[in-house]
């Protein structure tokens, strides 16, 4: 069995033991015939997928999680029931922050995802069109272009992931996994989280067929 | 006398007692042969001011304002000259913060304007094509779409600015300065710091004539 996780630009699978991260085309193409469950945020692709993966089957995270969200993504929600305690930032088209304290979902956030930063600043005007340097020093004023932009993108992840997290552990999944997690004072990287909610979901509602 | 700060979106003019808030092409066309210092950080502007508007002459906020900062914007100083103590918000088509002590400016970082910031989410998804909400608890964890991009939008603003202000007052000016003034404790409303800048400029240009 195949779990894939579509997002808005890419789709990640695992097949138990290694996550690729894959187009929606190439993901479509290469398990278009696989045994796969799939959650997925974008509604295009859903659409897609009823034509052209019609065994595919959708994991509903509907009723497992302890909420108070309203509208909470699949991924977010599978990403927590992998979690159970402490805070998951997902770090992909979107960045989104959860917290989980004891199994139930308090509440999170959702900023935009490193690339669609950059073309914001990109469209705001060609001087603010500059790479953002993660290794910008976070704890001191920018003195230039290019550390006013990575600050006011990387400093808000350091200080309000933490100021959320307190002493709970910090997760960090994501395709920008790598960059935003040494933002983050004491967080680790898990590419693996939303599937190991994924296989939850699928194994308590299997216990309960 | 005419003062104009020409932006990436606007022109704001300042006639010693009011400040207008036009457009590119209506601020060209009302003052076109009238008596006008500006400052601008909207190249393809100054480009059409050369042909459409030689009269106009452009103040230099270049080695008035000590700084160690590298390509600060020309309204970003005026405003920093214009505020001598102090963190000041411009919250225009960006968002800039500028930390000033005893007239020496020590750095600052620029965040999008709020328009740019919904036309980010909107392009990531249409599930994220939602109103910001300035009156979203920052202090409680979101429990909707609206209040995650809210949160994700306003909290930094609230957090960071307050942070680098300590006991400095923070002023707020720029387009949406009713909107971001609110969400920092004791911020005040100044629309006229970046004429008041513009005004030191030439005084202290011509006192050297």
């Amino acid at each position: 069995m195949i779990l894939c996780d579509i997002g808005n630009s890419r789709m990640h699978c695992f097949d138990g033991e290694r996550v690729e991260h894959l187009s929606f085309e190439e993901g479509l193409r290469k398990y278009a015939r696989s045994d796969v469950r799939y959650i997925c945020v974008n509604d295009r692709a859903k659409e897609r997928l009823r034509s052209d993966a019609p065994g595919w089957r959708e994991l509903e995270a509907e009723g497992l999680l302890q909420t108070g969200y309203e509208g909470l993504g699949a991924d977010r929600a599978a990403a927590c029931l992998g979690l159970h305690h402490g805070v998951v930032v997902d770090a992909g088209s979107a960045i989104t922050v959860d917290v989980m304290e004891e199994g139930r979902h308090l509440g999170g956030w959702i900023w935009p995802g490193l690339r669609s930063w950059r073309a914001c600043y990109r469209a705001i005007s060609p001087r603010l069109d500059l790479p953002l340097d993660p290794e910008v020093d976070l704890y001191a004023l920018p003195l230039s272009t290019r550390e006013a932009v990575s600050y006011a993108v990387f400093a808000p992840i350091a200080r309000l992931v933490k100021e959320a997290a307190g002493e709970k552990p910090v997760v960090v999944t994501g395709g920008d996994a790598s960059t935003v997690a040494p933002l983050i004072e004491g967080a680790v990287i898990d590419e693996q989280i939303v599937f190991r909610g994924m296989e939850k979901i699928i194994m308590t509602k299997e216990s309960h067929c």
